[in-house]
């Protein structure tokens, strides 16, 4: 009975995550800011769709493991938006490390280990899954602000060169999603979206 | 590349959910109702963790889709609170079907009648892991109740008796879990939490 007990802890402790906002606004609901649980359920179902442009094998039950449990860290470490302008990188990533073993220490030892360890492995994003989670993740933002007149890259005043920098992980794991990304990107320059520069 | 055009639409569609919200409330995010996403979200992870759990072979993999997508269809048909006084069931079913053939159908044909299937199994309930995935999309919110002072079953005067009909489903599935949500629904009772009726 203590290892249900543990689990029931982790499993409401999650829903902490509801509660963090992120910098991606959501257009269909009044065009307030995205919460991150909302965020991993959709980039899981982005992968479920998407999978078929995977370049190298990829395991789907894995990748969306990852996406599901990749921004669990955020209850402690809050969400970074990946275009701030001054962000400690070294410090934000010790207390993501805490966070993980903080929260995914509710877990009974074996569960502890595997979603951190999976958790780990989205981190490193070296991988073939990781990667492509790791991608899925990039590249959601970049389809809603598409729909969103520029979004969070508008109010951020965002450069194409840091946006093409992040979503180049792509070129190599889905040589056709790369294709689609670059050319939307274009596009949003066009549209004064994002600074060409 | 007509492929990718409608695996995005289907994507960008899936945002809608987010603004789907059911009668659930998020205690850590100012006691505000929970929205279809962040649900879905929640239950994927809960059977990631539960699923140890299960006292028949189960494919985690596709519970973990099953619970992904069993709430897309609200885009279009709304939430219908379980516990609600009169619902037209076999209307509210035709409503949900027309909603996966549309929303599913965004897929191209493939994925569609996979997503589409996938769905019907779930609403089914009779193989199990549809069982199993059924099992976790009645016993969060029990969880959720149990944590926030009764929660939706005090706030809509629930009995007893219809939370045990709802979640019988797991004496077959999964006796360890039955077993706790028994004991746990007699402490609502004793809570005035649930009707002793």
């Amino acid at each position: 009975m203590q290892d249900l007990q543990q689990q029931l802890d982790f499993i409401l402790e999650l829903d902490r995550l509801k509660g963090v906002y992120r910098q991606a606004m959501v257009k269909s609901d009044k065009n307030r800011n995205e919460n991150s649980a909302e965020h991993s359920w959709h980039i899981a179902m982005m992968a479920q769709t998407l999978h078929v442009y995977a370049e190298a094998p990829i395991d789907l039950a894995r990748v969306t493991i990852m996406l599901l449990i990749h921004d669990i860290v955020e209850i402690d470490a809050g969400d970074t938006f990946a275009f701030a302008a001054q962000v400690d990188l070294d410090a934000q990533e010790a207390k993501e490390l805490d966070a993980a073993n903080r929260i995914f220490g509710l877990l009974p030892t074996q569960q502890f280990e595997e979603m951190r360890n999976l958790w780990l492995e989205f981190e490193a994003a070296q991988t073939n899954d990781a990667k492509f989670a790791k991608a899925m993740d990039r590249v959601l933002p970049l389809l809603q602000n598409m729909k969103n007149a520029g979004g969070s890259w508008a109010k951020h005043k965002v450069c194409k060169s840091k946006v093409i920098d992040r979503n180049k992980i792509l070129a190599d794991i889905s040589p056709k999603l790369w294709t689609y990304v670059t050319e939307q990107i274009e596009l949003a320059v066009d549209n004064g979206w994002l600074l060409n520069e």
